[in-house]
């Protein structure tokens, strides 16, 4: 410890418990890293609050001595979000990880950020709901409400920003404030609950969440649909949006990720580029909306298709595809994934796809694709050797590429993982003058630059 | 016209045409009121700009001089939103009313902010599809993604900020920015598009906007459904909606309203507590749909329910709904119009509609109660002789105590109509320190305070 770090933690020693408080190497590197390929920096402190005051008290602190402070849930962040470059202080949210209140009749639950989604789906059962947000990873709701996160269902019920109705946040003055309130809808003021959602803890640190949940649909049916070819499955999912079935997920894998899912998920499914589709519904609806789809994917060359309706095969099919990452992640061994993030309008998607997977070829990288298509969402997953770097290069140049494709379209560079460090160097070709009102904002909110420095926006020097 | 204004008339006269431009006592009253109780006041210039590029113009020389400038619509304000109490200049957008693109795959249009939402659904008739939201009177939407406006579909498809996927804005520096993109999801940076919406002219004008559209459903059943009490057809809407029915519209209407509606639209509806409904969906589904509701409606004392599948009676019910606040201001000559706007959690509904039925009746005011229901946003609509200080007295009294009942609730001053100048006097109560950052955000993006003064956020000083 150094004699600056010896007296942050002497003065947070009389705010916070001995046990809230950690300097350990091993807890401090396990807070440098994320799951993916950006480089660990470890941050000088970590402290575990307990609740919104705790991080009050911590926030004065740490503006009092200009410390940057880095809010943190489980790391499964891709950008390096939670990677404290400028070193400082990282808040773990794990203590805070209770479910406040379940409100059945609004269809809102509020939850404290440590919480999982699959902590919170657990209890919502219980009273026959559901938190829709799905992102793969087990990541906590905090997280997701700083990234925005969105996963396979988002193309039926939106994206996280869709389910905040009020946050409890900590503002850079150590201020608690509200961004929201319990109606469904409201016209007072600016939207303070978008803005804080997705500004990757450089605003301030969220301590509790107010979400939408929703009733457990009526009738589940999931399907898979093989294509001999990636451009037949991406074109029968325009024409189902087209069509207007209200399909709840639609998620595509070419045949590198059918091979992997197979191999990890011990699965048989056909190693051929596949769609696994749900709807959700009412019985009849959902009769009708499943009979039209299969008109729709036989019209485009689809080979075979299965219906899962009984739960163990339905959970079999989804797990294979939430452990994708993991699956390639396992047979890469050594190697450090990165995985492209553009969303493109529907119109531009099949072509983005053809794009992506020439360049891969030409690029000769290891990798597959996959995404949730019908929001025009695909990731290039790519496995690394960091340790060539040849191949660094090749992968860099390669996501570049795949962004320029979408900006030029008017995409965006990240439909889900976030600027964190990643992305920051498009986001001046992708908003342009916006960039400013962005800096200006961030500016105004924090003017001493602490909250999680140098993440989303690049700030003029670090501290100022 | 004193010598300031003639000052700025000639600049203006150097960057628009002569047509662009006007001070004429008439053209400037049209201005300087909406269609509430709000009391009038005339900018001193209007212009009448043919692209953002005029608009920018306009705001430099405003910014050079300190005047303030007001976006104007169509005037349908009900907040006083556009009323320049300020003074300085109006700029009303009825020269830029073009559609731009409709781009059919994408289920995105993008249209100039002059265009109204009958001229855009006419329009997207043609392609099959059409644009959700419908706040009745038919605003401009340009004033409409200001006030975040929303209506009678709200409930299936959200509101106007769930719409708008791109804003070309003219902000107060004079950049021309765009706060979106035309991808369905982004984790790119804040989130512009939603800050912007609801902004209510005080952070920049609008110049374009790329909307989110829907296909026109493939079928449509409409239902009037009447009930002896009140609370009767406010407790089937929270029913209906926690059996999970994906109901597209579900309106309320007190007796009051219903004799109100009958005497304009020549209609001979039961003058009882009706709910006005509609579904969306396939064939199947919605007659499932449709059964239930009927099952739930009937346990709930539905005295009679009468559906309406063929496209001329339910355009007969949807005008009568629509019409409502005119027929209110028909039916009550040399009265003014005040309408109460809470929004609240669900399950805070019946209590909130109960209460404002028995205030009605204290105060002894004329009017009465319909909405959003669905949205748990209702409107008291009070039509007040603004020559009698006393009943103005007494409204202004009911209004803020149907606010603070929405407050302590967790709801909102504000479901739809904004706050303009009616509702800014609540924003401390219903926001408390986040008002702050509201502030700073303004300071930041205006730091002269030029736009649309004293609208939303109180100044501290105009011109500062």
């Amino acid at each position: 410890m150094n004699t600056d770090t010896e007296t942050l933690y002497e003065e947070l020693q009389n705010v916070l418990g001995k046990d809230q408080l950690s300097t350990n190497i091993t807890v401090r590197e396990q807070h440098g890293r994320d799951e993916s390929y950006h480089e660990p920096s470890n941050p000088d402190l970590v402290v575990f609050p307990s609740c919104a005051e705790d991080v009050r008290a911590v926030v004065k602190t740490a503006a009092a001595h200009e410390v940057p402070v880095i809010p943190f849930g489980l790391g499964t962040s891709l950008e390096g979000h939670v990677i404290p470059y400028e070193r400082g202080i990282t808040i773990d949210f794990s203590k805070m990880n209770r479910i406040v209140e379940v409100r059945e009749k609004d269809f809102l639950v509020t939850v404290q950020p440590g919480v999982t989604r699959s902590q919170l789906n657990k209890e919502l059962k219980k009273h026959g709901l559901f938190f829709s947000v799905d992102p793969g990873a087990d990541a906590t709701l905090g997280g997701m409400a700083a990234t925005n996160a969105s996963g396979t269902t988002s193309v039926k019920y939106g994206v996280m920003r869709d389910q905040v109705r009020d946050l409890e946040v900590v503002t850079p003055d150590g201020s608690i404030i509200h961004t929201g309130n319990l109606a469904q809808k409201s016209s007072s003021g600016y939207h303070l609950n978008s803005l804080f959602v997705g500004s990757e803890g450089t605003l301030g640190c969220i301590t509790e969440l107010t979400l939408r949940v929703y009733g457990i649909p009526e009738h589940i049916v999931a399907a898979r649909a093989s294509f001999q070819e990636l451009d037949d499955a991406v074109e029968a999912v325009v024409s189902i949006l087209q069509a207007g079935v209200p399909i709840a997920r639609v998620e595509l894998l070419d045949e590198t990720s059918m091979v992997q899912a197979n191999r990890f998920s011990e699965t048989d499914y056909h190693e051929k580029p596949t769609l696994f589709l749900e709807f959700h519904g009412n019985e009849a609806g959902l009769a009708q909306d499943v009979e039209f789809t299969k008109e729709i994917v036989a019209d485009h060359g689809c080979e075979s298709v299965a219906f899962e309706t009984d739960q163990g095969a339905r959970n079999r099919l989804w797990d294979a595809r939430h452990n994708l990452a993991y699956a390639y992640i396992h047979g890469n061994k050594g190697k450090k994934m990165m995985v492209t993030d553009v969303c493109v309008p529907i119109s531009e998607l099949s072509g983005a796809i053809r794009d992506a997977r020439k360049r891969l070829d030409t690029f000769g990288l290891t990798g597959g694709i996959l995404g949730h298509v019908g929001d025009g969402n695909y990731h290039v997953l790519l496995m690394i050797d960091m340790e060539n770097p040849r191949e660094v290069e090749k992968a860099a140049q390669f996501n570049e590429q795949i962004v320029e494709y979408a900006l030029e379209r008017r995409g965006t560079c990240t439909g889900e993982h976030g600027v964190g460090v990643g992305k920051q160097k498009y986001q001046e070709l992708e908003h342009g003058d916006s960039l400013r009102v962005m800096e200006r904002i961030k500016e105004a909110l924090d003017p001493k630059g602490i909250f999680n420095p140098n993440k989303l926006i690049k700030q003029k020097e670090a501290g100022q």
